[in-house]
């Protein structure tokens, strides 16, 4: 199956060094301490890691549609990654992911279970098994 | 701490449609069923995954490093995100982490025991449990 490649560099101390992160298709975004953990421009792991889940998420939610003879028109989904200090690590203790989802022809409960099986079990929520916590709210429009 | 925003649309079918992943911070990368599990150009969710657990580690062996009065100057991690087949679920089985750093005054062993211990305990590693293996090589330049 597929290998994905994906590189990082980072110089210098943790609060005074800066970083950067590269995706193997060419895309490469800088970080530092503060573009982390406080608000300045800049990149970061957990925006990495939501992005991922948001886009696997959507991805396998139209799969699993599709499967069910449902044809999707547009899945979007959001993703909040808190980062927080657990048992003095910090951790990602909670992801809420919010979709919003265009489907003809089904109804509000076939709906929801399919939300709720694409977030239990898309490759990259399996991944994620040490998050305490992955949320999910749905809004279906016919 | 910190939140961390990020959002993913997908539009179609699971083999004919196409998504797009998008940063908090910018970046907005198309993907494809094919650039996901073929070789096609574009994005995908595992060499997200892959940046997030470079940068991740790499910060956190700086700042290892640096708590051990060790003042690292570049360290340079590549990862490569398997996906394989396993009890029929698509799953990333393995990512292997492969770091180079150059480090004034430290002798090897110190140096591996930090390489291992970021590796273990780095706020990415740790979300990503579900991953059955994350491996380290590591190189150190004086």
């Amino acid at each position: 199956m597929a290998t994905q490649n994906a590189e990082a560099t980072w110089e210098g101390s943790l609060r005074e060094g800066k970083g950067s992160m590269k995706l193997g298709s060419g895309y490469e975004g800088p970080f530092t301490f503060a573009s982390r953990f406080e608000t300045a421009d800049g990149t970061n792991p957990e925006e990495l890691i939501g992005a991922a889940l948001a886009g696997c998420f959507s991805m396998a939610l139209s799969a699993g549609l599709g499967r069910a003879e449902f044809n999707p028109t547009k899945i979007h989904t959001t993703a909040k990654v808190h980062l927080e200090r657990i048992n003095e690590q910090l951790t990602i203790n909670k992801i809420e992911l919010s979709t919003t989802a265009e489907i003809p022809d089904i109804d509000e409960d076939t709906f929801m279970d399919h939300v709720t099986t694409a977030k239990d079990t898309c490759i990259v929520s399996r991944a994620l098994a040490g998050v305490n916590e992955i949320t999910i709210e749905a809004t279906l429009n016919s």
